[in-house]
């Protein structure tokens, strides 16, 4: 699983076997049931987790019902990351949706690796930047379009999210009931 | 006001006085009159801009209307931070509220500045975090919040943007009416 990490930060930095032994030191596994929390809304966020394989959902708790926020897949990184990077409280439920193993990256090492090995610098600096760019995204999605246009557009951006997840975590994440999302479906297959 | 740029990047990275020549050699000056545009939406924000003094107000166009998105002062940077990031074209309108003047930091510039001199990655890591914070404190804002209660939050988080903007700006920011805005305010005056 290391390697995979290993391959996965080789597109953002120019780390040394060496350097990647260290930063890699610092990381534990963790292996989760379908369905296992991995952080719980009102504790702090203290890891950033690295998906070897398997699929993370994150949710808010709504008036009693769950409000899917995104789906994350291997050689992705997760986190609340306002949490991770504020030390308040989540706000997000974090599970597996189904058998998934992570790396786990404790954020005070990360913070070691940008004294010790400053090109981690870069590395925090795209994740930061892609972070932005995703809820920008996801703003714009829930702000700015109709649940169908949402849909085509999931199709579109992320295969992955309709081949692999549930159809009633898709509606969820598209803030629409499961009714809404099988209509959705029928009147896009009739058109062919 | 290149002394006040250097201040504000001491909080953040620590430059010799020569490194900090040759980042500010790459930099304009530009003067905006009161409502002068800075950006215009389907454009290509190229450059993040310094805040030498005056204040910006970013907003879009929807169905005609003009909806505020956020107001930057003095010693802070902006930019629409997904176009700068990406090159796609702006969603945003930025124009100068007053009188203002601003540093242009051509994107250019900046990607030359991670390569020559790395300790600005990050500059560019915790502007980054901070745009995301930014972002996500806003979207939680409109998403969860009663406009009293944005309101409250503007009072206690940003009073420059009590002080300094006209009520209608300040509505718009809140996703009211200015009349709605009025009748909160005599309510909370009312209460005391």
């Amino acid at each position: 699983m290391y390697v995979q990490l290993q391959d996965q930060l080789r597109q953002m930095i120019n780390l040394s076997d060496e350097e990647f032994k260290h930063f890699s030191s610092g990381l534990t596994t963790q292996h989760l049931k379908r369905k296992e929390l991995l952080l719980r809304e009102g504790t702090i966020c203290k890891n950033a987790y690295f998906i070897v394989s398997g699929c993370l959902r994150y949710y808010y708790i709504v008036d009693g019902e769950e409000r899917t926020g995104q789906f994350f897949f291997e050689n992705g990184w997760f986190a609340d990351y306002r949490s991770f990077l504020t030390g308040e409280p989540s706000t997000q439920n974090i599970a597996a949706l189904v058998k998934t193993d992570v790396l786990v990256l404790p954020k005070r090492h990360l913070d070691n690796m940008f004294v010790e090995i400053p090109k981690f610098e870069k590395f925090g600096r795209l994740v930061a930047e892609n972070a932005y760019l995703g809820l920008r995204k996801r703003t714009e999605m829930l702000t700015n379009q109709t649940a169908e246009e949402r849909y085509l557009e999931l199709i579109k951006q992320r295969p992955k999210v309709i081949e692999r997840i549930p159809q009633h975590y898709i509606a969820s994440y598209l803030g629409i009931k499961p009714q809404s999302l099988s209509r959705i479906r029928k009147r896009l297959l009739d058109k062919g």
